[in-house]
C-alpha cells in the first residue's frame, strides 16, 4: 500500500492530489513561502524566532497540504482537525500558514505588524486573539498537554455523538523544550495510557536548544521514551516530503498516539546560522536573509508570494470547505443535532438553575455540619445529575477531593463514554488537559487536587485564566486545617498566588450553602476559570435562611449584623468564619458589637459598586481572619486593621492543636479586636 | 561473583556479615520491626500512611544493613551516604529506621508521638526538624530530584577533593506517585545525561495509587523509560533479601544511575488490606494489626522491639562509626582539610565583602545604564572570581539570564569539575536540584530562568523556603518590559506569589547598585533562599553616591528626598523607579514636592523597626508604581493610596508601547498623585 493509498483509506475528506511527477517542487516552494514570510516578519519586527518555522516548514507544509481538515472561513467548525503549535515561539510558522490559507484576520498587513501592539500576530499564538489558534502556547509543554485534552475530548464526544459528527485528528508540533519539560512526561504517559490514536506529535528534532546543542543537557532516546509510554514512533528526515507523508499516513492509522521525530535543521536555508542556536530567537539580519533567499531559490521581494504558490495553499482551504459542507449536511440529518450543538455551546439545561435552587433550599433547612469538600461532593451529585456537560477527575486524590459522584463511569483506554478521568499523580497535566477539553468544547471539566499542589499545576492554571476557559479547580485541604500531613501539605501563600492571577475566580466558601453558590457561579462563568478552596474539616452551616439570591456572587456580604451598631467588623473566609462567629459571641460578652462579613470571593467583591463595598466593610475597625498568608488582606482591613492568620509555614499536628498554636482562635480574634478598640 | 563479593569489592567500609545460614531470618525480623513500629505509630496517631513502610521494609532493611554508610551520632558527617525518602508519606519507615539506629532525637517516645505537635515525627519528613532527614519530602517527585542534586554535588565535591574525602552514594526510595509527576522526567533525564552512577533509586513498585490500581491511570513501562534516559535498570522481588542485595550491589558498580524496581505488596503483612489502596493512608485498625502481627510472626507488644533485633540494627551504626572515624583520620591527614571544611561550612572568603565593596564603589562612579540582568552578570563576574563556592546554571536561558561568567566551565557527563550547570529546559528540576546541592553542602547554587517560569519551579522554590536553603533564583524578564514575547512570558502575579511565600526574599533591584546589594544579601543569607527579579530592559543608575552601607538590606529607603516637605511619596521597585523619578520632575513643575522610596525587598522592610518604616513611608499620600499585580501593595500605600500597575495580563508589543498602553508612565503617576492631592 502506498502512502497515498493508506491515506485515502483513512481520511474521509478529499485530499489534494499533487501534479504528476511534480510532487517535490510545489511542496518545496510552498514551504519556502513559510520560510520567507517568517524571515521577513521577524526582520521587520526586529524580534522573534525564525529558527523553528524555517526548520519545520516542510513538515508543516506536508501536514497541511495532505492531511489537515480545516475550513479557514469557519475556524470554529467543531469537527475540524486541531493543530497545536506547542513550540509557540515559532508563531510565524502558524501565522504564515494562516495567512496563506486566507484566514480573515491574517492579511499581509498583519504579517508585517508581527509582534506590534494590537496586531493578530502576537509574539506567541494567543487563543481568542487570533483566528485559527487553537490554544495559547509559549510556556513549553503546555501545547502538547493541552492537545492531549483535545484528543481526549474528541474521543469522548465521539463516544456520545458518533463518527458522523466527531472524527478528527489532533496534530502537534513540539520542540526539544516541550519534550524536556516535566509536563511532557505527564502528557505522554496519560495519552499513551488512554490510547489516543488520533493524536499525532511532530517533534522538531533539530538538536539545538537556546544554550547550544541539546547534548549539553540531555541524552534521552526520545523514541524509546515514547515507546515506553505506549506510543507508536517514527523517525524521518524532516525535510523529505515523501518520508513525512508516509509517516503521517501511518500515524493516522495507528491505534496509539504517534510520535514522528522529524530530523530537521533549525533555520533551514540560512547560509551561516542554520543548524546553530544563533537562529533560534533573533532576526537573521539582512545579509543572512539575502543568503537564505539565494540558497532556497526564493527570488521574491519581502512579503511577496507568487500567485501559483498562494493558489496551492488555497486548495487546502477549498478541500476543507468541502469537508465542512459535507459535515454540515450530516449534522442537519442527524437526530443528535440539537444535543450536539447544545454540548458544543456548553449550554446548561433550562431546568438546571431550578434544580440547584431546590437543593440549596434543602441545605439551608438541613444545615449540615460537613467539610466544604463534602459539601462540594453533595453539590456535584446534584450538578452531575442535572447536566451531562460536566466531566470530573482528580490527580489521584479522588477519595480526598470527593470529586467522584454516583454514576460517573471512568474514562479508560478505548472506553471514552465515561465522565470521570483518573488523571493520575499529574497535577500539571490535569490543568492543561482540562484546558484542552474546554477548548475543544463539548464539556465543562473540573478536577481535584490539594490546594497546596496548585503549585504543581501553576503553568496550566495560568493558561486557563489567560485563555478565559471555564475550567474548575477543586482544591481541597485548604489550610493548616488539614492537620497532621504538615507544612508540605498546608497551603499558606496559595490563596494570594491565585488571587493575584488575573481573570481567575478564587472561592473559599464557608459552609455548604456558599459551596453550592460557588459551584453555581463557576458553572455559569464561561470566560473565567474558578478555584474552589475547600476544607478537609467539618464546618457548620451559617446560611440557614434560604434565599434564591446568590450572595456569594457579591464576593462578600454581611452574614451577621451588629445588634445595634458596629464596634468592629470581622472579615473571614472559609473555615475561619466559624471562628469569627465564636469571637463575636465573646466580644458581645464584653459589650463589643461585631458585624461579620463573609468574603468567599475577593474578585467578585472588587467588581461591586464602591457603595456596596463601603457598606459591607463599614467604617468600624476591621479584623480579618484567614489561616493563610496576610498578603492582600490590607486592602480590606485598611490602615487600622488587624490580621489573624499565618506568618510562616504550618506544622504537623492535629488541626485543633495547630489553630491553637498559631493563635487563629476566637480568643486570638478578640485580642486583636480589643487591641484596636481598647476594650476590657 | 556472588553478591557479597561484588559488594566487598565496591564498598570501602566493613559490611555487616550475616550469621552463617541464617541470612533470611534476621533480615525478616529486622524488617518486621519497621512494620510493627509503623502500624503501632499510625494507629496511635489515628493518622498516617502504613502501606509504603510495610511494603518497603525489606528493601530498606537490606539497604541499611548491607550498604548504608552513616553514623547516627554524627548525622552531618559530610561523607555519609544520603538516604532520601522521596515517597515522604511513608515517613514511619524512616522514623522506625532512625529509632532503631539510635538517632538522639528518635527515642520510642518520639515514635509514640507520631504526627503530634512539636514531635520529631512529623507527618512528612522535615529537614532541620529531625536528625537523619536529608531533605523535606511529601510533594511527590521532589525527593528524587533533590537527590539528583545531592548526587551531582557529591561528584562535584569529589572532583575538587578526591575519593579520600568525598565518595558516597545517594539512595532514594520513590513510589509510583514520584514517577508519575512530571518533575521525575526532568530528574531522570538530567541524572542519566550526567551519568550520576552513585545515584540509586529503589522504586516501590506496588501497583497501587490512592485512587486504586495504577492501571487506572498509567501503562508506562518504567524500566524502558529509565533505560531511555540512560539509566541501568533492575527488577527484583522487593521482599527477597537476596535479590535486593544482588541488585543494589550491581547498581553500586554501575557507571550510570540505577533504577531498582522492587515489586512489593503495599501494606505487606496486613491480612485483608495488603495489596489494596485501603492500606495507603489510614490506620489499619486494631483487628487488622492483630492479624498482621500474627501473619508476620511478630508476637511483641506495641512499640516493643526485642533486644536481639535492636542489636542487629545497632551494628549498622557501629559500622558507620568506624567508617566515619577512618574518614576523620583521612581528613586530618589531608592537605585539603581546611579548604574542605570551609566549603562544607559554605564560608565566603575573608576578603569577599571587601572585593564587592570595591566593585560597588566603581558602579556608583561609572553609573552604568544597563538592564538589571546585565548588572547581575557584572556582579557575578566579581562574585564568581572572589569565591569558588558559587555554582551557576540556567534552565536553557543562559544568554538571556546572563548567568554564565567568564571562566566557569560547564559540568558535563563524567566531568564534574566545572561550575556551570546546563539544567536544560527543566525549571522544576533546576529548583529541586539546587536544593539538593545546597543540602549536600559545599556550594552555593544559583540558577536562572524567566520570572514567569517561576510557575514551573514553584514546587522546588517552596521547598527552598521551607527548608531554609541558600539557593538563589535569578529570574529575569521580570515584567511587561520584556516586550514582544507577550502575555505568556510577562509575569503579573509572580511577585505577589513569591512575596506571599514565607521565608523567601524577593528582590526587585532598580539599578546596578541595588542589584549588587541584592547579591550581597543573597549570598550572606544562609537560612533563606532569594529571588532576584531582574529586568530585560536598560535602567539608569540612581545610586551614584557610594556608601558601604547596604541600603537594600533595609528593604526600602528614601532614594529621593523632597525639596522642602513631602506632598506625596512615590513607592517603586525595579524598572519602575525610573518612572517615579520622571514623575517627580513633572510633579515638581506643578509645585508638588515628591519623595521617592525604592522598595527592593518587602520582606526586609517588614523586618525593620516600626519607626524606620513610618519614617520611610511618611504621612503624605502615597502612590506605588510596579508593572505587576496590585495584590499586597495596599499594605504600603494605605487607605488613601493609589497604585499604578497592571490590572490584567500583558500583551505582545515593544516594551515602550506596553508601558504607554497600560498607563505605567510618569504621566500616569502624576495623574494618580494629582487625583489624591487635587493638584492642577
Amino acid at each position: 500500500m502506498t502512502p497515498e493509498d493508506t491515506m485515502l483509506t483513512k481520511t474521509t475528506v478529499p485530499v489534494l492530489c499533487p501534479q504528476e511527477g511534480a510532487t517535490e517542487i510545489p511542496y518545496a516552494d510552498m514551504a519556502n513561502a513559510l520560510r520567507a514570510l517568517t524571515m521577513d516578519a521577524v526582520e521587520k519586527a526586529k524580534s522573534g524566532h525564525p529558527g523553528m518555522p524555517m526548520g519545520m516548514a516542510d513538515a508543516a507544509t506536508v501536514l497541511f497540504t495532505r492531511f489537515m481538515k480545516i475550513d479557514p472561513m469557519r475556524p470554529h467548525w467543531p469537527d475540524r482537525d486541531r493543530f497545536v503549535l506547542s513550540a509557540g515561539h515559532g508563531s510565524m510558522l502558524l501565522y504564515s500558514i494562516n495567512h496563506l490559507l486566507g484566514y480573515a484576520d491574517m492579511d499581509i498587513e498583519a504579517i508585517k505588524r508581527f509582534r506590534q501592539f494590537g496586531s493578530t500576530t502576537a509574539g506567541h499564538p494567543e487563543y481568542g486573539h487570533t483566528l485559527g489558534v487553537e490554544t495559547t502556547t509559549g510556556p513549553l509543554g503546555q501545547g502538547l498537554t493541552t492537545a492531549v485534552g483535545m484528543a481526549l475530548a474528541e474521543r469522548m464526544m465521539n463516544a456520545r455523538f458518533g463518527d458522523d459528527l466527531v472524527d478528527h485528528y489532533t496534530y502537534v508540533i513540539a520542540g526539544d523544550g516541550c519534550l524536556m519539560e516535566g509536563i511532557s512526561h505527564e502528557a505522554i504517559d496519560l495519552a499513551g495510557h488512554l490510547k489516543l490514536g488520533k493524536l499525532i506529535l511532530l517533534w522538531d528534532d533539530n538538536g539545538i536548544s537556546i544554550d547550544g546543542s541539546t547534548s549539553l543537557s540531555t541524552s534521552t532516546d526520545q523514541l524509546a521514551r515514547f515507546e515506553a509510554a505506549g506510543w507508536d514512533v517514527f523517525r524521518v528526515d524532516g525535510h523529505s516530503h515523501h518520508a513525512l507523508i508516509d509517516a503521517i499516513a501511518k500515524a493516522r492509522n495507528s491505534k496509539r498516539p504517534s510520535l514522528i521525530a522529524c530530523r530537521t535543521t533549525i533555520g533551514y536555508g540560512a547560509p551561516n546560522k542554520a543548524g546553530t542556536e544563533a537562529v533560534h530567537g533573533a532576526p537573521l539580519g539582512a545579509a543572512e536573509i539575502e543568503g537564505a533567499r539565494d540558497r532556497l531559490g526564493w527570488p521574491h521581494a519581502p512579503f511577496e508570494i507568487p500567485a501559483g504558490i498562494r493558489s496551492a495553499w488555497e486548495q487546502i482551504a477549498d478541500r476543507g470547505r468541502e469537508a465542512r459542507e459535507a459535515w454540515d449536511d450530516r449534522l442537519r440529518a442527524s437526530e443528535k443535532a440539537q444535543a450536539f450543538e447544545t454540548a458544543i455551546a456548553g449550554q446548561l439545561p433550562a431546568d438546571f438553575e431550578e434544580k440547584l435552587l431546590t437543593y440549596k433550599r434543602g441545605l439551608s433547612e438541613s444545615a449540615p455540619n460537613v467539610a466544604s469538600r463534602k459539601a462540594s461532593e453533595m453539590a456535584l451529585a446534584v450538578i452531575n445529575e442535572a447536566t451531562e456537560l460536566t466531566v470530573g477527575g482528580s490527580a489521584d486524590l479522588t477519595h480526598s477531593n470527593l470529586t467522584l459522584t454516583k454514576g460517573l463511569a471512568s474514562v479508560a483506554p478505548c472506553k471514552y463514554a465515561g465522565r470521570y478521568i483518573h488523571y493520575g499523580i499529574r497535577e500539571h497535566a490535569m490543568s492543561a488537559v482540562m484546558n484542552g477539553i474546554a477548548l475543544h468544547k463539548g464539556f465543562i471539566p473540573y478536577g481535584g487536587t490539594f490546594l497546596v499542589f496548585a503549585d504543581y499545576a501553576r503553568g496550566g492554571i495560568r493558561l486557563s485564566a489567560l485563555m478565559g476557559q471555564r475550567v474548575i479547580y477543586v482544591l481541597t485541604h485548604d489550610s493548616i486545617g488539614l492537620g497532621e500531613d504538615g507544612p508540605t501539605h498546608q497551603p499558606i501563600e496559595h490563596l494570594a498566588m491565585l488571587r493575584a492571577t488575573p481573570n481567575l475566580q478564587v472561592f473559599r466558601p464557608a459552609d455548604a450553602v456558599e459551596t453550592l453558590e460557588a459551584w453555581q457561579i463557576a458553572l455559569a462563568s464561561e470566560g473565567t476559570p474558578t478555584v474552589l478552596a475547600l476544607s478537609r474539616q467539618n464546618l457548620p452551616t451559617f446560611r440557614t435562611e434560604h434565599t434564591d439570591d446568590n450572595l456569594s456572587a457579591r464576593g462578600a456580604y454581611v452574614v451577621r449584623k451588629p445588634q445595634k451598631w458596629r464596634d468592629v467588623t470581622l472579615l473571614a473566609t472559609g473555615s475561619e468564619l466559624d471562628i469569627a462567629f465564636k469571637a463575636a459571641e465573646l466580644l458581645a460578652a464584653k459589650g463589643v458589637d461585631a458585624a461579620i462579613v463573609s468574603m468567599p470571593c475577593w474578585e467578585l467583591f472588587e467588581k461591586q459598586s464602591e457603595d456596596y463595598r463601603r457598606q459591607v466593610l463599614g467604617t468600624a475597625p476591621r479584623v480579618a481572619i484567614e489561616a493563610a498568608a496576610r498578603l492582600g488582606w490590607d486592602r480590606w482591613i485598611g490602615d487600622r486593621g488587624r490580621f489573624v492568620g499565618m506568618e510562616g509555614f504550618g506544622a504537623s499536628a492535629p488541626a485543633p492543636a495547630l489553630y491553637e498554636h498559631f493563635g487563629i482562635t476566637p480568643e486570638g480574634v478578640v485580642a486583636a479586636a480589643c487591641d484596636l478598640l481598647t476594650c476590657a
